[in-house]
């Protein structure tokens, strides 16, 4: 299996998915600052796997600063959750990552730098264990939901590079075709930083799943001729009420697979979930550098001066969603109450606050 | 205004598309296999352009016969026109154009090969002509139906470089920021040839009408959050019952369209009906080479081997299609009527023959 973020030996290890699939370079770095620009610049992307690696980086940002006291070490993890807080605005992983960490901190029996230190650390790495775990949950709830030969459609990715695991969305389709078997994944390419294209095709090539990459405009035509049993995404926040945002292009095809009576899935660990935003409307969506809508790689594609809008998610409505597939089990509406109670039921006494 | 194609003293002239809008640069050739070989890689693009280029080039692959007597011109106009007819086969412009050059030649009074082939020319002048005068009548009758400083929508490129005029869809833009105002259009960059940023973009930057560039997957973000008063694209083919078959992912901003409430019209000359054809799932579907979405340009976006699906059109079923706006009226559903008499009305006795 791909691990896209790991902890080793008081560094950081991730693959560099700006790169892929035409080169796997993988980066170490103990600088939490390094860590904070991957995220930035989508070298590390995937909600979960964005909060895995800032959990670690805070543990890197307290060491760095080489702390005297349990206080200094106090300030100093505030000060690195500051710096990865601010790098990206929609997936709700990256707070909640680092809200654990700080209640974890205000909760630490040691009286110790250093105890403090592993503290953290452990802590770190709990989450990681637990979004694996989460991915493999994922994985049979959302495999038991679909048929046999499934044919499927998917979008951006939601698999090993965009988890600590074996991804959400991604592992429901790899644990479908593990056991009762997949026909066809069609996967959008999703422009305009192309993870379908280069990362889903390149994880399910691995895999030896059969797979067709699509333009994201082709989705009405296959959904309406290929016979497409289930869409299935993974989310970047998913808020009280159910409304779920996603990379851009998945409300669209929330809408398309509802007009042709195609059950529209959203895969995600109960760390995406965010109870604290009641509807869509509330979840801040980045606007990406209109770079990357008028060039692809350093091509450019369009004149120069070109006005851009370029929002990285869209939300899509709790009402096009037939089901969220969770590893705190699968949720149909109304998702409020199944939401809040997946929620507790997974960290007790949890609660986001920014 | 942009010449797309144009007749130029015993040569076609065309402006090559595939390098907009980096570079302008102009082909003369008095060889009809180039011209057949740049409908094919799509240097000449739009249906109504490819049906004047067509029949231009018919009448270049008489000339090149140097045909000895009528029936020799004959033989040669058959010849051009298999070897034209075949180079795409969705736009049934281009074969309603090489219909009537052959229709003229059956009934042309000339006896010496000169006079001949002046007739054909003539024909060919002459649909050039029509479809300049139509994409005047579109713009007209397409601005008339929206309000001032409308907020529209559009895909791929329908403009000048579409066309032998000011364009189809395009023009009903330009026809209303000339008039009652447009506040804002945007522009989807149409994947997998990009028409939408690199020649729709070029063409209303030329003219100051303000643009914003989207990818694709925005679009339904856009219709339910900017206040678009209409989407407008244009067609490849509108069959008798008015389902249109148009570059991929028009389908797709139909669906999404009718789910916000938001009007979708088609804009095309009446060239652009096909009263042989009862109804879109009988139009047959360009599949374009697998590289044009695994690549942008010479740019590879996915791993090596990657299974594709590359339609280069769906079909928007006419239940979905708010009006169709011809050079001949707007039509309004049920659309078989008014089609017909459009057709009717303007080539009496025309029928289209494959």
């Amino acid at each position: 299996m791909i691990t896209s973020v790991e902890w080793r030996e008081g560094a950081v290890r991730f693959l560099d998915q700006s790169r892929l699939p035409f080169e796997e370079v993988y980066v170490e770095t103990s600088d939490h600052h390094r860590v904070a620009e991957a995220i930035r610049a989508l070298e590390i992307r995937g909600a979960p796997a964005i909060g895995i690696a800032a959990a670690y980086a805070a543990v890197l940002g307290v060491r760095a600063s080489v702390p005297q006291s349990l206080e200094e070490a106090a300030k100093a993890l505030q000060v690195a959750s500051a710096l990865l807080s601010a790098t990206r605005p929609t997936a709700v992983n990256l707070f909640a990552a680092l809200d654990r960490l700080k209640r974890r901190a205000a909760t630490c029996p040691e009286t110790s730098v250093r105890g403090f230190e592993e503290c953290l650390l452990a802590e770190a790495c709990a989450i990681h264990d637990e979004d694996r775990e989460a991915c493999r949950r994922i994985g049979e709830f959302g495999a038991a939901l679909l048929p046999p030969h499934a044919v499927l459609l998917t979008h951006c990715n939601t698999g090993a590079l965009a988890t600590g695991g074996e991804g959400t969305a991604l592992n429901v389709i790899r644990k479908a075709a593990a056991g009762a078997g997949v026909r066809e994944v069609y996967v959008g390419e999703t422009r305009p930083l192309l993870q379908g294209s280069r990362l889903t095709m390149w994880e399910l090539q691995r895999d030896g799943i059969p797979a067709t990459l699509i333009t994201d405009g082709t989705a009405a035509s296959i959904l309406r001729d290929r016979g497409v049993m289930a869409v299935i995404v993974g989310a970047d926040r998913i808020v009280a009420n159910g409304d779920t945002a996603n990379k851009i292009g998945t409300y669209s095809l929330a809408v398309l697979a509802r007009h042709h009576g195609v059950r529209f899935y959203v895969a995600a660990p109960v760390s995406t979930i965010d109870l604290e935003t009641p509807e869509g409307r509330s979840i801040p969506i980045e606007e990406r550098p209109s770079t990357e809508v008028t060039h692809v790689g350093r091509h450019a594609i369009t004149v120069p001066g070109a006005k851009v809008c370029a929002p990285a998610f869209d939300v899509t409505p709790a009402s096009l969603i037939d089901a969220i597939i969770t590893d705190g089990g699968v949720a149909t509406a109304p998702y409020g109450p199944a939401l809040r109670a997946f929620v507790d039921r997974s960290h007790p006494g949890r609660g986001v606050s920014r």
